[in-house]
């Protein structure tokens, strides 16, 4: 559609070099030197030259484009846009453009976007696999031998790498602060039963409460979506028990930021009533009031591990499945109420 | 790098049709019946076929792709999260998918991203733009004739279309419904001073407050990021003036959260001691306790219209470029107070 076409013969011109030497900026090669380098981008920028990357990829024997992929689930959880922040500062720094896609939980538009994005040769995938996806869903991406790495959900059999966090040590590592605190009834509340990850954090909810030598009671864990609304809908649900719970660990932060919403609508205060722990130190974990204890995963971080080891693998050739269990910890903030908080406020009651 | 490349005669024969009638459903023609359609792409599936969209481009004299691109300023505030999903919702159904990009409101990597796009031959653009954008910038995107809308913050000279809200309005209604409720001293708190959406706004904000024959005092403007964390720097500086407010208008919902939490920290109950209005609507805004009085843009919404606005231009070929005004209303929730609780809380005074 261009109105008139610029040219590599143009920039040339322009630049007063040869055009092999612009066809080796292009190709961001080493052998041009820095001043040249800047002359010629200089001149491609006047003149809008467009370089034309499905031909150039065509036109090369290692077809190698220069886009990575990262494909979420849920881009209304801010928690995916962080991840996506801290992805793009690597691959930006590598000289690589992120594009991001959102699946909404959706399988099908999984497969419609990364057809997509295998279409227009992205060099590596980053994927927070939709609810439901199976190895199958996979297959034929692993098969084309484009590097993948799978974030925060895992899918069973795929043959991709995976960075996801420590989810049950995370969920213990909060249910034994809250039972240091002197709670006795932990609620669990939100998330999808049905995922992987959410077994996982339950599981270390009840692992956690045995070792505590407290009971566990069913219906302390109250499902929900894992989102800010979904936190409002458990912790409704979870004050209408017969004996109510004083603490809960969530399934996410949007979750525990939904909770507090929840308590403050029935006038409880969230760290002085009720107890509140969360999963994943999202930025505004740190700013809400009260600040937000829970388990950070840092989601930037999260962003920035991924892009390394999909880089890594880019950059090796091959696509050699890794899987990486982060490591996370408790952060102690305000919503929790303290160790000395809680005594004053029980030695009232 | 496929291992072995599945072909269309591979296609053809597995599915039992000619390669043309292969090549048909690959180009979403209507010459094939649905039952044809739906068998060949089973085999599609089956085989893990991958059309390559840009060899098909370079063949096809009319090329284009399915891609719509769309570009963010800032992806970590999720009014632009929620952009994207109605942007998502539109461009689906008309067969297209979305890549989204970050700039965190650097015109450098906006400049970059834009050509990523521009090369993988992008049907049309989507573009909040970086702070600091200028008309030049868009300069050589405009003479290739991809279509352009402008979302939220317009360019000043740039030949695109754009649409934007009508922040003079929306901002205007929320200061008269703060000064109907009683406020004489309503702050306006948050954003960037140096763009446009905050100098339109701030505008219906002085406007507004003379209509009501209520005083303008510089010091109630308090301008910060346009961000939660700048919420709360700018309630912080705002309650240290000898004669405080007792209500704002906040530049958005984000900054209106921020405010919020900064109120809370210093004991004050957004929506009983101090009136706050955001300016957006995003999903949060229903969900949070107090809810939030705000203008609402409807992000999802715009989203939405900003995508049929482009996919009318791809249809028509051609890039007129339309100016369109988005009427805003605002929505009265708690965090303002009602009008009863108002002189319920004045007479106690």
């Amino acid at each position: 559609m261009g109105k008139e076409r610029v040219t590599v013969i143009d920039i040339a011109h322009a630049a007063g070099v040869s055009k092999s030497t612009v066809s080796l900026v292009l190709q961001a090669s080493p052998l041009v030197n820095e001043v040249t380098r800047a002359k010629v981008n200089a001149v491609i920028r006047e003149l809008g030259y467009v370089y034309n990357r499905g031909a150039a990829n065509l036109r090369q024997s290692n077809s190698k484009s220069k886009i990575i992929g990262i494909v979420v689930n849920d881009l209304t959880n801010s928690f995916f846009a962080e991840l996506a922040v801290g992805v793009d500062m690597v691959v930006q720094s590598a000289g690589y453009v992120q594009f991001l896609a959102n699946t909404a939980e959706s399988v099908d538009r999984q497969r419609e976007v990364i057809a997509s994005m295998r279409e227009h040769g992205i060099s590596g995938l980053i994927l927070s696999p939709a609810r439901g996806t199976e190895a199958a869903d996979l297959k034929s991406l692993v098969a084309s031998g484009i590097p993948v790495v799978n974030v925060v959900r895992q899918v069973a059999g795929a043959k991709v790498s995976s960075l996801v966090s420590d989810n049950h040590a995370g969920v213990s590592a909060a249910v034994r602060h809250l039972a240091g605190l002197g709670h006795h009834r932990i609620a669990f509340l939100g998330g999808f039963p049905d995922t992987a990850v959410f077994s996982e954090r339950l599981q270390g909810y009840r692992d956690a409460l045995s070792d505590m030598d407290l009971a566990v009671h069913d219906e302390l864990v109250v499902s929900s979506a894992p989102s800010r609304a979904g936190g409002v809908a458990a912790i409704e649900r979870a004050l209408l028990l017969r004996e109510r719970p004083t603490a809960a660990v969530c399934f996410n932060d949007a979750v525990a930021f939904g909770v507090c919403d929840g308590l403050r609508a029935h006038r409880l205060d969230p760290g002085e009533d009720f107890a509140v722990i969360g999963f994943d130190d999202v930025i505004e974990a740190q700013t809400a009031v009260p600040a937000l204890t829970t388990v950070s995963v840092d989601p930037q971080g999260m962003g920035r591990r991924a892009a390394q080891l999909l880089l890594k693998q880019i950059n090796a050739g091959r696509a050699e499945a890794e899987a990486i269990v982060s490591s996370v910890r408790l952060v102690v903030r305000q919503s929790c109420g303290s160790a000395s908080d809680k005594r004053e406020r029980l030695s009232l009651l």
